[in-house]
């Protein structure tokens, strides 16, 4: 094997497939990266065996080249000081090759690495996808529904499936939802009318978030696959991979109030600066319970008590007050949580009593909802 | 007790501050900031007996009012959430007052903390210091004198004096000085001829890390004045005071050579890069050994090997080389920081065999000095 590489491509790549390379693994050859080169172009691969993440670069690309004097053949890098000799080497480009002992050896300028690599024929066989079937969505959307559902994932292993996000899939919407059961975030969106016939499906929150860093901020689509076991999501040169959760996730429908006592119409950055104010002196106490009450006149009131440390009150003006007068606390984090999900100036939060769950949703009607169950102090 | 206060003036100070306070410390008081009102002004001292800080926001400042409403008192207050709570409040100004009981008020806009305050009476003094027998160097190259010598201090309590940097004054210049016998960081700066006697001290390197970040980058004064085992820092508004450590310091002048056999002309940032890489894959080697050989034609081979890892290799272009042939072993770490202590485009690397110490010394004759000892390997 042996090619020449442009460096800042290789940067990239090399960043990309890191996230899913572990250097705590029962497979020892997960701690490496597999690099195949083909006259096509370089493909980096690897793996903790729950996420796989391949990252391709062509060749030539709008006209520019990024490999040259390939000759095929694959090896497995120790991942351990690949990235930081990438990133290092003095010039923009490097050459890569490898020999029949499976030394390798990486040039730039003068300086000269050579490295012991392993056999690419014991690197596991990812498994092979229908990618034909799959539904595009854009980058940055996919981003935004991770992002306002992934942090209410449980993170205990009592529930193994409440630590993934459900993808609900039909044939005119995609929604994500998860629960860790004290709350709730859940964001549907449309997505093109598709004859195809979607599983729902489980996928651990760690992957979600390892997408999310993975993938860039542009409206460029994403290709969601699915079969039994597996999801895929692929973007022009990076494909990620993700094994499913097994079992049930529970109906979370019914835990959403369809009638309200108390309605507030606040402005989402107010109440969330107030209620992080009244969180500060929370710290110490596990749930960093804050409590709110309704006042005449527009006003709530945000209170939080810790009877060592002290006390802090705030009165906030909200937009409008609805219905029932309300007391109620509940997980400052959790709130906080919420309210930063809300893509929106403007939060609409809808109580049905001190001891009822709770849905925040962003004024707009954007189908976000954000639930939360209280904490029983009044 | 009671102040109202702008808030950038109050987080400015109270940052400053907190670089003293530690959460476990033998004294409990100490875990608290002391705010002490008078006419004048606002004091906030934070202290863990090792180093203590004071910062002064004066009433009034270039016709700029920074308190008002001023009744005088003292309190001492739980530095853990102060911090916090001053950056999170909503307003631009504060008021803070305390009661007799000790209930502290935190108020800015709608938002009220009340906290439980410590009395200040119980706050041990600072040991008083004369201050009018100082001299003045400009606080930037004060920063300049730690950041170049700091970090050879040794991290080793075996050996406690040399955990700290050796200041020596004489009525001409200043000299820091640091070793961990392996390596040694010295600079010298010319000061205004004084009058005064100072004697040598060596303050802890802590203490000089935490004065490094406190500072600011301008060429405003730093009075530094001495008393047997407390030395003074004060710029306009802060008090920094640290405990001297007690003990003989080395006499560390007979280990720099006198002669040279080898001489290396090199530009700092190509030999500070080619060293960095060739140290990459001595990550797991406790001293990150790597070699330095000399060549024809002004050329110097650079090398490292890890036996399972791998090996690299980098030769680089010199400015020159006189006297003998050389091949060395050293601690790219040490030869990374004293390169990067050097400020200077250009290095003069004196060299007098295998086995003794070498010298790294800026092309440009500024008395700066790094001596690193090589390791034992050819």
């Amino acid at each position: 094997m042996k090619f020449i590489i442009q460096r800042d491509k290789l940067i990239a790549g090399v960043q990309d497939v890191m996230k899913a390379i572990s250097s705590r693994t029962a497979i020892p050859i997960l701690t490496g990266m597999k690099i195949e080169a083909k006259q096509s172009g370089i493909t980096l691969t690897g793996s903790d065996s729950d996420i796989s993440i391949q990252s391709f670069i062509p060749v030539e690309e709008d006209g520019i080249v990024h490999v040259e004097e390939i000759e095929e053949g694959s090896i497995v890098l120790q991942a351990r000081y690949f990235p930081d000799i990438v990133r290092k080497l003095p010039e923009k480009s490097v050459e890569i090759s490898a020999d029949e002992n499976l030394k390798v050896t990486i040039k730039s300028g003068k300086a000269e690495f050579n490295l012991n690599g392993q056999d690419a024929e014991e690197y596991p066989q990812l498994p092979m996808m229908q990618t034909d079937d799959g539904f595009e969505i854009p980058t940055d959307l996919l981003k935004s529904l991770i992002k306002q559902t992934v942090f209410a994932v449980s993170t205990m292993e009592t529930r193994p499936i409440l630590t993934g996000v459900k993808l609900k899939f039909t044939n005119e919407s995609l929604n994500f939802t998860a629960t860790d059961s004290h709350r709730l975030a859940s964001r549907e969106i449309p997505v093109q009318p598709s004859q195809l016939d979607f599983p729902n499906v489980v996928v651990p929150g760690k992957s979600l978030n390892e997408l999310h860093k993975i993938l860039s901020d542009t409206e460029d689509p994403v290709e969601i696959s699915v079969t039994n076991n597996q999801i895929l999501f692929r973007t022009k040169h990076v494909y990620f991979l993700s094994r499913l959760l097994d079992g049930n996730y529970p109906e979370t429908s019914r835990l959403i109030p369809e009638e309200s006592k108390t309605i507030i119409h606040a402005k989402t950055k107010d109440l969330l600066n107030t209620i992080d104010r009244a969180s500060l002196l929370a710290k110490e106490d596990r749930n960093n319970v804050v409590r709110l009450a309704t006042k005449d006149n527009q006003l709530i009131e945000i209170t939080s008590n810790s009877p060592e440390v002290g006390r802090v009150v705030e009165e906030m003006t909200v937009q409008s007050i609805e219905g029932e007068e309300l007391k109620i606390s509940f997980s400052s984090k959790y709130m906080l949580d919420a309210l930063k999900a809300i893509e929106n100036d403007e939060v609409k939060i809808e109580f049905t009593g001190a001891m009822r769950p709770f849905v925040i949703r962003p004024e707009n009607n954007d189908p976000i909802l954000q639930l939360i169950l209280p904490v029983r102090t009044y």
